[in-house]
């Protein structure tokens, strides 16, 4: 993208030129900015509504706050391109999520402007209160530390607990809270209507002026700060504003709400916050989308949009074509209806994510019977759980790598008492563009160890819907986690009769003579193409897809290790402690022995690209399997010779 | 443990005998009951000032609802013995945590009584929100459900995640909230002082008759609930009060606070809130140990005192007298305070367990440089990352079962970025009396599949030192993870000059012929004494203390897979994806072959009970190791003979 001349967007090429510039020039470069990020994300796709909203924050924090020696914080982090493009990174903006490109969202290594990486939500409180405590201990007396957290970001548990010890910290911290009333899909709970009581009130924006003015005798403060003062000790002003304040129970100073879309106001009111102590909240009103019509009315969708035309609005939807299979997503959306309407007992959980999992479909149909809790990934667990307690059988659906916050609760609150809840980890692997952030590498590790856990992922659309069926029969008694990819599946006619899966059974897709390949989920969809490939050099490779990582199919794996010296196991999930582990676990308890080669995720962070960049980089696309079958089928025991063992990469 | 005779508790064999008394009665049950758990504490060991705390609690909410049919579920669960003996296991309660004997938790399969299986804290809100919304759901409309939760607890965030969600529900779900101001040591963070301010604001207890009579014309709230009812609407309360109502914030109706140890009080309060619909907070205050005065006055000595004499309250301490070796957690506790003064950069992290842990040695020499932030994991770690980021040397030290809840905080906040948190995992592996929510056994397989992670594990106390003191130095640049067991070591001498240990390097403790045991921390010691009572059965094994999980150490493993054809693998951990798990992908790798057997936790939960009964158990006590190297020895290949499968147990 190249910059459009004469704009004041490509005079900046770091925060200090937007220094030099005049206050009354800002509105201006807010203006460059946003069409900057229109035209950059209409062709390059990424996270499009949340960046707009935050613009004129953006421009100002960075226009009043030093950085990079300031710490500034972006909670989850997709709305921080404009943070990018201000601090360096325009002329390479157009790398955006690209395989080796600059990464979708802050990260340490990328720039020193990026204080602290994110990606999940609600970390950005914690990390810099863990910084201003470290300022402090270095006796580093001006620096300050900003951490910009969304009101969906807020409901998370871990923002509560960092709002709950730094309220009593002392730390010159300050929390801007963007309350645009949306997480990805519109926010909930308790907390976003105790947000929007305080900014929609009637009351509140009639009265608010004569209330301000009634605490302009505090010292410091500086004007704008003091106008937007709420002090609880004030109770003319709890009356006016009919409502608690949450965050002064906890201890901090609450300022605002602010429109956070005057850019020259926030600039006043940032420079007074700068001169108060201690730790304090500001409260700033935003709209996602902002600027953008569409993306204005219409917030989900043009969260990541992909591609789209940036006269029209109009959204290129490029993958999984109509005639061509579904994303796995809806396959889970489409059939969970399906279940609830055979079975009156399933209940469908969503921490946030009602459209980004496709459950949106429950919502719609059964909408009695559908949860959306919030980002509130422990909280959607254990609820489960207690409905699972009370005899119903819910579907607790969570991305792989969201499910990492709830892993305790898996333990303690489902497996422990062995209570049939139904786990979907949507985007299980590689996810892509997202990076590491949010690739689900690791839980069938994480699962596996888990007693009483039955783990299990579909290579196929169909499976997918064969072990959803099979999980919710009255018969399943255990906690039951079904982990499926991001992205398209395979199968066209995917809308099959349901069929009981026997649980612990994997399925023989092609026998062989000279190898085994042994996986598990859509891995197997890539060996499967490698037996063919293998086939034409010559290569008899059987093929078994497994199904359940646990209970692990014994008689299967009894017959390959009876059958073949030469085994392959695949899976889009770590190799430490994953799938393959498993089966060699299964050979030295059984006291088989074969020549093993594990393929999957090595033992290190996988950075963004495209899924089919990653696949490659990792070994486990249809090429790198066909090479590493013929490695071990060629070279025998010279395998030895590898000098990169596993874990020792440091 | 004999009934008095005579006493009124020797009556009660389920709730029902309770509620057939008359309500004048109802103080002398309590000072039954209270007598019962002094005399069976006394001598049996267990949680105990809780429970005294909340006896006239427990026997108002038996007396007032219809349990088990409405759903009681007491967050974290040890101070629910009197709930226990006052259905149906008072008989029984002298079994309480000892092997085979009742759990020192509610757990569902115990008793109908036990609504939800608890252990860590902040779980209930969510629980019984999910049970309120499945009796809707069924339509079940006189079915209560009640959640006890304490201030510490509430600290957590997903109790916030679940008050954010249920406010919004409409369910019919009444939270306790029993504050005493304390976790096991005394509570920390802004709803701490959140809690205090309403509790002993003199503002408060001069005017709150006046309220509550001002706010009398509410109708169908019966006359107690009316009388304790905060509702934020009055102005002139909220200026009396000077508070913000958090829970008001969130949505709960809130009411409070009142005695907790009124019990006559309490069920007239009960009976009221029984009939007001919606979620609802009972703010209680109670005082932890009441009724013993040293457990009321030194309340985290008097948490779980072990055995004491119940007329002059001496606790006798029975295990690590002084001529022998120390706690784990002393070393640990004794070793930071030496390091953090060699180097100015270490600061310590606890969430709520100082006095657990160990680490208020370094709370007492260098208060500024220790944080205590509440029952908190996930934010205890990322503030960790916070520090790490700024070039502090954290050490986070927190129980293996409760590091799961940050478990997503691990990979997310601290391993993707580098960040050189030192984790210290007290209570790793079996942890004995607590049972299976609180054994410490999935670490090993949890932590080792995060790259960048430096996985260790303490076999005794001189390693403990030099591990933590390897972790600290300034050439780390990762996060390093140390595990280490709850209770005693083997070392009376263990304050040795610190020695830097080379990373993921092990140590070959004896040389041998016929085996080797290969072990991970403290399992080597069992090891080790299997190691004599072999050769004293003629059979000759080499033991290797591999110390680090990952990175694993190649150079010894080679030299152990080139000298043995036999070897076993020793670890106080899940099997499933643990040390053993690491030392099969080696040998895959590297294509070496042996007859590997892996012992150590086995894929279940395992009960409460002794240590020694445990290990004894799961196979790894010194007995279980000899008799599986001998079996291994002595039938060789017919091990395949085993029918029992790894993950195949369902």
């Amino acid at each position: 993208m190249i910059d459009k001349k004469g704009s004041l967007l490509e005079k900046i090429n770091s925060p200090d030129d937007l220094k030099k510039m005049n206050i009354d020039k800002l509105p201006e470069v807010c203006q460059d900015l946003r069409n900057f990020i229109i035209d950059e994300l209409s062709v390059n796709p990424g996270h499009f509504g949340a960046s707009l909203g935050v613009v004129e924050l953006t421009v100002a924090l960075h226009y009043v706050y030093n950085t990079p020696y300031d710490q500034l914080i972006w909670d989850v982090g997709h709305q921080a391109y404009g943070h990018k493009i201000l601090t360096g990174r325009r002329g390479i903006f157009s790398s955006n999520r690209k395989y080796k490109g600059i990464s979708g969202f802050p990260k340490m290594k990328e720039s020193e402007y990026d204080a602290f990486g994110v990606g999940h939500a609600s970390t950005s409180i914690s990390a810099g209160l863990g910084m201003a405590v470290a300022s402090r201990l270095k006796n580093e007396k001006d620096r300050k530390v900003i951490a910009v957290i969304g009101d969906g970001a807020m409901t998370g548990g871990m923002a509560f607990e960092a709002l709950n010890n730094a309220g009593q910290s002392n730390s010159d911290l300050l929390v801007i809270l963007n309350d645009n009333n949306m997480a990805i899909d519109p926010n909930v709970g308790g907390m976003n209507k105790y947000l929007l009581n305080i900014s929609k009130s009637g009351t509140y924006n009639r009265f608010k002026k004569d209330v301000w003015e009634g605490l302009g005798k505090l010292d410091g403060f500086g004007k704008k700060a003091r106008r937007i003062l709420q002090k609880n000790q004030h109770a003319l002003k709890n009356f006016l504003l009919k409502e608690n304040n949450l965050f002064e129970a906890l201890d901090f100073r609450y300022f605002g709400p602010i429109d956070g879309h005057d850019v020259i106001y926030l600039t006043e009111v940032l420079n007074d916050l700068k001169n108060i102590k201690g730790p304090k909240l500001l409260h700033v009103i935003t709209q996602k989308g902002k600027g953008f019509k569409l993306a204005e009315q219409n917030q989900t969708k043009y969260h990541a949009p992909g591609v789209f035309d940036k006269e029209t609005g109009e959204i290129f939807t490029c993958d999984c074509p109509i005639d061509k299979a579904p994303k796995f997503q809806n396959v889970f959306g489409e059939t969970l209806v399906e279940l609830a309407e055979l079975n009156d007992k399933i209940v469908g959980i969503t921490p946030a994510m009602p459209t980004g999992c496709s459950m949106n479909k429950l919502f719609e149909k059964m909408p009695g019977r559908a949860f959306d809790v919030g980002i509130a990934e422990q909280h959607a667990v254990t609820f489960s759980a207690g409905l699972a307690a009370q005899g119903m059988v819910p579907f607790c659906n969570i991305y792989s790598t969201f499910m990492q916050r709830a892993y305790d609760q898996i333990i303690h609150d489902v497996a422990i008492q062995k209570l049939p809840v139904i786990f979907c980890l949507d985007r299980g692997g590689l996810v892509g563009e997202d990076g590491p952030t949010h690739h689900g590498v690791f839980d069938i590790a994480y699962m596996r160890t888990i007693p009483n856990m039955i783990v299990s992922a579909p290579m196929d659309e169909i499976e997918l819907r064969n072990l959803m069926y099979t999980a919710q029969l009255p018969e399943n008694k255990l906690p039951f986690s079904i982990r499926y990819p991001r992205g398209c599946g395979i199968k066209p006619n995917w809308r099959n009769a349901f069929e009981k899966i026997e649980i612990g059974k994997g399925r023989k897709l092609s026998d062989g003579n000279d190898v085994a390949l042994v996986t598990i989920g859509k891995a197997g969809i890539f060996a499967k193409r490698a037996v063919k490939s293998l086939e034409n050099k010559g290569i008899s490779a059987a093929h078994y897809d497994l199904r359940f990582v646990k209970p692990i199919d014994a008689e299967m794996l009894t017959e390959i290790f009876n059958n073949y010296k030469f085994i392959v196991t695949v899976e889009d999930g770590a190799i430490q402690g994953g799938f393959g582990s498993a089966v060699l676990e299964f050979m030295a308890e059984n006291n088989f022995s074969a020549t093993v080669k594990l393929l999957g995720i090595p033992d290190k962070f996988i950075e963004h690209g495209s899924p089919e960049d990653l696949y490659k980089e990792c070994g486990i696309d249809v090429k790198g399997i066909t090479n590493s079958v013929l490695d071990l089928l060629g070279t025998g025991k010279s395998v030895n010779q590898h000098s990169v063992l596993i874990g020792n990469h440091h």
